[in-house]
């Protein structure tokens, strides 16, 4: 069978320099829901739509950035088998106890060659706030803020993002829905899903490891990319670009900034990707569509803020 | 691995009682684009946003209704999998020769407890008007008529629909995603999905079997299901319900007949499945809430009329 | 000059049979802000976008309805000036102390020969909590509920519909836009505009004087008349028809009750009228047609029930 | 009373340095119906949803720019009041010969101290391509291109920009909308308006005399205003900003060039407008907001470019 056990991003563990302001960022303007404090100061936020405990975590740091990005995979017996298969290909696979975040079972923890530590992991409890199943109505309560309906993938730079991708295609099961290069003819983005959508991670190259450019939260559509943009600029939220569109997936989009200077995108549309589908593939000369369908330019900021 | 080969409906195979008219309807008014006319007579047609050569087949007949629908799996050695599991199912299944429809790889066709016939294929040839890939637009051309993305799904009728679920469920892998039942109780629709879509078929039970309820085709948005609407008020074709939701799926809806009186749908929207997710049920107090969200009741025609 | 002093419908004043449901409904369903409640029990609200102190006026009663509808007239001298006039056409004219309504001026009250009452006004105080004026943000905060923008129109059914059109016409300076018949070839409704709108107000014919079919308010777009249908099967208000969308007027729309059985709607879209514009007309057997132009026929309920 | 006689822009004629691809821009892009070319080489066009025979003149020229803006007053007895309060007023008021451009009537024309000539016409013949009326269907044809519903307004750029406000004001009975102030102190826009739209005409202080910074094309909502960038891109439609969202008048906005290197501008939103609606005023250093109310920000060539 040509597939893949991974499921989807499950949630990403983001720092942030001061907890309460990136709550009233995550909670009150994207629109998630708090989950829990928990004594070690880690607060657990969740998407309306997700099944699933929670998806994002916040730790208070002294810089921003990502800790690392968790993708759930079908089952216990699955995720033995990769870290089996992550180890045969030479990465340190380390062992996470189960409720180390409250809630979740055992994960499996490695860093790709791009610096990024991702973990694997295949139970976590279900959310009380997730969707309804019995007679469900589309929401329990009205979208709120953003009306961010789940976490949806990270946008990551670092170095070696082509021996990165071969692990998450090798030994994963990921596709390679796009690739861009640049005008130099260096390969400059791989877009990467284990589903249908058009991407569920993305690596851009950079000269140093472990660097967070976007997490992004999905959201209905062009209309709500647009009431995100309202909301941004009613409450002061930095916006980086957009609204706009990506060349690259066909997503509708805007990027902002957290309080912690953590980059946000608002998401919507975006093709269905198949197994079959053809690789899309960008050349140098267009790398501004590429990324920004409607200026056709790169903002400076986009190639070079990470945290 | 819990998963399925089976990457998406592919085609659907339509009898109409006179070609002009279907024509007029599934390219002008639907926005089809007309592949080819085979000497046989019967009429190829895709949609813009899909790779594969054609995906809704005409044939002129005396009665209207569904020949057969197509599902594409991932290759050849899946294909041949599934003929042996088919059988040791205990179903007949018939090898239909590669080319029998134009560009098209060999088939394996069984009939459904439910009377319906399935045909599954691996090959198929990539259409030159389907979606760029080099420095890919969003589209070649805007768009016509009800802008419809793709072939989506079929829902039909006949008898012994938990027996075909299984056989979808456990032959080919496919999830159920959502069921619903009558006021008496009785299991009234299965949802079935080998996606992240809420679903790739479904079936209602009837006491005749083989019967079409209806194909539908993707579109963008909320906005696409109202253009078509206006679509079929400044055209004359005759709607059957909406625009609408559906509470099972969540998905915007409006359903209308081409000429020869078969259902079409134009759809957007739809909750992303996951294997995880868990099953959605309604019950029977409820039944006009899963099929039409807004109206809560369910209309005489919708259940009745198929062809 | 051809044109008219008469601004907008500014007010109603409706009868609940319970305020505090009517106002859950209107403040936490529709989304307006209550602006006060007085000591004669009566209850003021607006919604976001209107500068005005209140445009909905609830008042408990034994039976639901309509008291009388208020229209804002461009100043004092023009509202003398319709008193005048008014009485010169041969109505009688009530003038209405000041403070009758917290924060409104004097006002000008007829019953015209539908046996409707209007009550006409130059003076209101400005709300505090309406549309921003300095360095304004599109709004001050992201409205709630079905986001109604404004107090739009009503429909209002009763005896002598030409008679009181005429009165709107000549008097009042109003412009009928769009003209319906029935099969019988009776006049069936009469839409007139003081504004750029397709309509401000329109009349029905039935054998009752001073019934009141809906008051209606404004939302963005077809995507909000979805998002209000949402909440109603969310939260169990009854829904009448729709989503839809008019023939005349050309508005989106989906009609709806309040815990009274005043009946409601949201609406968006319609044309832009000009004093230029020609008469729009339908025919009897396209009544269907005019009124719903999905659906293509009239629901009985919507012909009959008027509080 | 205190209105106005003015209806509306009722058309621009626009100088072109080619006329084929001005064509192409305005008829396949922006979605106009070419309504007649005439042996002086001008070509008229129409946006499907007026009533009148045309409203953009195109003119082949050495340089691109704006001849003219006519407005539509209500009937030919305004029309001479309005020649006599312009006299009156001091300008010098010329007579344009009914038949000048093809369907219209006669027209008196002034030279605003902005530089700016207007005509005024009360007759125009009504298209055969123009809105149903009978029985009417929303559009007679699906809306091509970037479906424009009809030419909206203009902003001009020119000195003495208060000058030519307090003539509109004054003689033509416009209302001022909103107001908008540069970081020095300095006015830096004016929107007036004859109707409930926030704006039909715009000014800019400019050193030069008689520049056209852009017409805008009223299209129906934000997904709109999204396809049309998508047009756009696919195109090769050069893009000045957007999609994104005025603060003044709330419009959701994209600018971008014909092939002379006029600007155009798609347009939808906006707030209603009524002469009671207090004026809105940005303070310069809100600047960025009040243009571009997401990007908060001024671009160089939005201030510069005019032609």
């Amino acid at each position: 069978m040509i597939g893949t056990n991974v499921l989807r991003p499950g949630f990403v563990q983001l720092r942030v320099l001061e907890l309460e302001s990136a709550l009233t960022h995550y909670r009150d303007r994207v629109g998630l829901t708090e989950v829990s404090r928990e004594t070690d100061g880690r607060v657990y936020l969740k998407a309306y739509d997700e099944f699933d405990r929670h998806s994002i975590v916040l730790r208070e740091a002294d810089a921003p950035g990502m800790d690392f990005m968790g993708f759930k995979v079908i089952n216990d017996v699955a995720l033995s088998e990769y870290g089996v298969a992550l180890r045969k290909r030479g990465l340190e696979v380390t062992e996470i106890d189960a409720g180390e975040q409250p809630g979740m079972g055992r994960r499996l923890a490695f860093v790709a060659p791009s610096g990024h530590r991702f973990d694997l992991y295949a139970d976590i409890e279900l959310s009380e706030y997730g969707p309804m199943v019995n007679n469900p109505d589309v929401w329990r309560e009205d979208p709120r803020g953003m009306r961010a309906i789940r976490f949806d993938h990270c946008l990551l730079y670092g170095d070696e993002i082509d021996a990165t991708k071969e692990i998450f295609m090798d030994v994963l099961g990921f596709r390679l829905s796009e690739i861009g290069y640049d005008p130099d003819g260096q390969k400059i983005i791989n877009f990467l899903t284990c589903s249908n959508k058009a991407h569920d991670i993305a690596f851009v190259p950079y000269p140093e490891k472990n660097k967070f450019h976007h997490c992004a939260f999905l959201v209905e559509d062009w209309k709500d990319i647009g009431h995100a943009a309202d909301l941004m600029s009613r409450y002061d939220v930095p916006v980086d670009i957009g609204p706009t569109r990506h060349g690259a997936t066909r997503g509708y989009t805007i990027y902002f900034f957290d309080p912690s200077g953590n980059r946000n995108e608002v998401f919507a549309g975006g093709y269905t990707y198949y197994s079959d589908s053809p690789l899309r593939t960008w050349t140098g000369d267009e790398l501004g569509k590429n990324i920004f369908y409607y200026e056709k330019e790169l903002n400076e900021r986009f190639l070079t803020v990470v945290t």
